[in-house]
């Protein structure tokens, strides 16, 4: 069951079958925490660090992980970016710009699907992030099998460190992630079944008949059938058809009775004078 | 051409055909800049910022914003949320929690798609996005047709207030981005012709030949059917062969002759030996 293990270990943060994070002479430790907030957040842990330029470890890094202190914790540096991908067997590289390499350039999309393949073959992987602004030197981007771009606006497409890495590994969670696009949500209850609909849309036209609303012969059907139409659009639940049934009964109190001057009066005002009398 | 259009403003930057992301109560200016920066990043322009806790105009905002400036400068400030989604026909809000309300719940790849359609219908879309840390208040969420919920890691699911405003702007942006999965690089050269490959085999099998690699007469077939494999997979480039070529050539120089001792010497050296002599 290879495959349930894997979005197993996604979904709980597991690093057995996930990519690792090389990122490469990083500069600002606050970008190296939250890039580890972004990994966490989505399920990555395995960061390594090449060559960090303020050294390891780094206050800053901590206070912006937010929490995501075990993969900071756990995080191995390396001297250079030939040791720190030794070990791997399919390495990525993220890129802003065209660079003139024999090499496949994937989406971040379609790269996080190709990982899972290559992890799913058993293969260890990991993606190399350059530094802030300079991005990576070309003798980096040789050590990689695929380029990773990120579509993004032409005219302003330069990401923040954290921010590349965020996307990579939201693609990454989201390649393995089941949540259906759309769920209706009914709180705490169900959605009204179509007899208790008819049943409010009855009562609501009795009174809509009796206030006069719908005194207009000829256009009372198209009428009722709007109204109809407006509130079965609104997917109704049983809680929200009982809200409603209320309101509109409270709404017709006036219709109960009039007090002795001939003023309308409230059904409920009636009841407690007639109690009180 | 609606759609071609709204691709357009999409990938220029255009806000005509583009949703409106709405900052409920945000607390840094810090943070109110990388979400400038991330909306531009991904062709949105038109911010809106209700009652920011540290006023507006913020100088944390510009320096986080790293030259998204004209969403910046063009960013509308209101005093609630009721005011800020006036104009707008469909809201949609940001939230990390399980709410009990009545409403759909989309992941931001279906929330994107989702605008993409209503954009297309001309109505005037907005996202909200609730205040660092508490989220929003639920008179607020109240406010939006439906909920964007991102799927993340359940045990450390928080994300920054800009990487939420990036991940949404991203989906929007790839929704109509037509950049393929992958694409094949070859650099300032095309792929080699089978013909040119064969070529390079032959001289290389010629080679292998003559240094005696490939003297095992029974093992040859094979051999150099793996040899060919594996330069076959490399999916070289026409540049590539003639580089490969060239190494052969250098490399099989000491076959030419041998010198005065009985030494191999290499053809350019003992060229120019032959013509110094």
């Amino acid at each position: 069951m290879a495959g349930t293990d894997r979005r197993k270990g996604a979904s709980a943060g597991g690093t057995a079958a996930a990519p690792v994070v090389v990122l490469v002479q990083p500069q600002l430790g606050q970008n190296i925490g939250a890039a580890a907030r972004a990994m966490l957040n989505c399920g990555l842990e395995a960061l390594r660090l090449v060559a960090p330029r303020d050294g390891w470890p780094n206050e800053y890094a901590v206070a912006a992980a937010s929490g995501a202190d075990r993969v900071l914790d756990r995080a191995e540096l390396f001297g250079d970016t030939e040791k720190a991908v030794g070990d791997l067997q399919v390495v990525y590289a993220t890129t802003a710009r065209e660079r003139y390499m024999v090499k496949p350039v994937l989406t971040a999309r379609a790269a996080a699907e190709d990982m899972r393949r290559k992890i799913a073959e058993g293969l260890r992987v990991g993606v190399l992030f350059g530094p802030e602004r300079m991005g990576m030197v070309n003798d980096d981007l040789a050590l990689a099998d695929a380029l990773i771009r990120i579509p993004l606006n032409p005219g302003f497409s330069s990401l923040n460190l954290a921010q590349s890495v965020l996307i990579v590994a939201y693609e990454w969670f989201q390649s393995a992630d089941a949540t259906p696009g759309r769920e209706e949500r009914f709180g705490q209850s169900e959605p009204a079944g179509k007899e208790a609909l008819l049943n409010f849309f009855r009562m609501l036209e009795h009174e809509l008949d009796e206030c006069g609303f719908l005194r207009n012969v000829e256009k009372r059907p198209s009428m009722v059938r709007n109204i109809r139409n407006m509130f079965q659009r609104a997917g109704l639940t049983e809680q929200e058809l009982r809200t409603l049934h209320g309101m509109i009964a409270n709404l017709t109190d006036w219709r109960a009775g009039t007090d002795e001057l001939g003023e309308p009066v409230r059904r409920r005002r009636l009841r407690k004078a007639k109690t009180e009398s």
